[in-house]
């Protein structure tokens, strides 16, 4: 199958990895590539030395193509930029601020600018910014998300509407299953993020991958929608968080309760219970940790399947 | 196309109205049937002489069969059921309660029972009680719905997992694409509500029906969480409520700003401000007020051709 997301990163399977804070490094990302997909490194939670690094030993890796997310709103932005001009890197997804800042900087250098957005109108300024596709998140997708809460199946036909780029869905897609349903709605990719956190390569705690695969349904929910909204595993720092926001906390009370570092406490370090666990709702379909390419593999051959099936409904 | 939706109710295509109240009454359900898709009355509005009417103009209406919608917290359910029972009503679609009260005893009287859930916990509890397919609905959706958020992507699959009778989407469809990616998840029928209260025969005032093909992505909020959970038109009410929430209001502050009849004011009588609008997210794809017949007649054509054309993807 070759289409507009296979043609663009020049990759096997319409499906990417998505960036995310320590989880996603050049183990992952290598590992996912060298599958046929899409493996991208997530900076956000890296110093730019650290994301130097990464990108090094990724280029190391695999000879395929491979990309970095960049959160925007990232305050070492400009060093960022720098390293993924000079370490050659092809590909970069964006996320979390304005693609006009940054967009035709990156495009002037060859590389090809993805963003992420969680709305129709955000993916008609990417598109005029410039960039070369969008991934459109829904409100199921784990870590941030957008504050209007359009879930996946809405989104992307909006979106699509919206846009003569590619649309990328995320939020909600684990399996070859729900792939197939994002394409059926307007899709022409797929980032998959919540699976790949439950694989051998990720750099997420192991106790973190573990507890991935016992989410029950109902297990996540929205948080802190008045600092930035981020979806939770629900453990004890979420119940705190919960209490005040059901008491109507500020958004200081919020970020005081917060505090720093909770995000590599629970996903990078494994405190279960004090940490800050990012994940999709799509975590209550994940009950096994398994190899990136094994991942890749499964997902692609259901997706197959899938489409036969549906020709005989 | 047959299957166990379609055989299971006697009907042409596995989509049902969603009985919904102030908006689906005999006319619409009437008017859905007629059509080849399953018409529900909603009987959550009615007071008894007022469904007793609504079934005999539908029975005179229509041949095809058609359901009626009985919210189980419903003050009056006892005579309702007595209603039904005695107005020969062979369908019934339950929600809002617990199925284990009344499926047995509508059961004995040869009726068919779905009940409405929003987890597949309760998709379980309903199987047990011996009800004849779920109807599984998604964050999405319009109206009241579940706690936990889980969205239509995610708990589709997840239902479907969990019991062995028929399960029908509910939350995010509109037409014959998002139709289609239910069935890619699992669904057997889908049930549909926003597209059809803003239809000719839905009893909604034409103010709401207009605002409904007007509302915006991002347009409709769930709310009163600590009440019960209700997706609802961002107006002048909403505000209020939300702004209440933001603050931490109680449940019985909520009530207040609630009071009484707001719905009715709303959804029936057309105040756009002061009025309780439930309505699903995909209000953002609805842009026409149309007969029941064609909604039916499109989306039946819309599925069909996007089933084809995934077999080209």
């Amino acid at each position: 199958m070759q289409n507009r997301i296979t043609n663009l990163f020049g990759i096997e399977y319409p499906i990417n990895q998505a960036g995310m804070i320590w989880c996603s490094g050049w183990k992952l990302a290598s590992a996912v590539s060298n599958a046929g997909a899409l493996g991208i490194i997530g900076s956000g939670s890296m110093y730019p030395d650290i994301l130097r690094e990464h990108i090094r030993k990724c280029k190391a890796a695999t000879e395929k193509p491979f990309a970095v997310n960049i959160p925007l709103l990232y305050p070492d932005i400009d060093k960022h930029i720098q390293i993924i001009i000079d370490e050659g890197v092809k590909i970069v997804f964006t996320s979390a601020g304005n693609p006009q800042t940054w967009t035709s900087i990156l495009k002037e250098k060859g590389i090809t600018v993805v963003h992420v957005v969680s709305s129709a109108l955000f993916a008609q300024k990417s598109e005029i910014a410039g960039v070369d596709a969008v991934v459109a998140e829904g409100f199921e997708a784990g870590g941030h998300n957008g504050r209007e809460e359009t879930t996946t199946m809405i989104l992307i036909p909006l979106v699509k509407n919206a846009v003569k780029i590619p649309v990328i869905a995320a939020g909600g897609i684990a399996n070859g299953k729900s792939m197939l349903a994002a394409f059926v709605v307007g899709a022409d990719g797929v980032q998959i993020g919540t699976r790949f956190v439950a694989s051998i390569e990720s750099s997420a705690h192991d106790s973190f991958k573990k507890i991935i695969t016992e989410t029950p349904e109902g297990g996540t929910m929205l948080a802190m929608k008045k600092v930035i909204p981020v979806r939770l595993i629900k453990n004890k720092f979420f119940n705190q968080i919960n209490e005040a926001e059901q008491k109507g906390a500020s958004i200081d009370e919020l970020k005081n309760i917060l505090g720093r570092a909770r995000a590599k406490h629970g996903m990078f370090e494994g405190d279960l219970e004090e940490g800050e666990l990012e994940i999709g709702q799509v975590s209550a379909q994940v009950h096994e940790i398994k190899p990136a390419a094994e991942i890749v593999k499964n997902i692609w051959e259901e997706f197959l399947a899938t489409k036969k099936s549906v020709a005989e409904l």
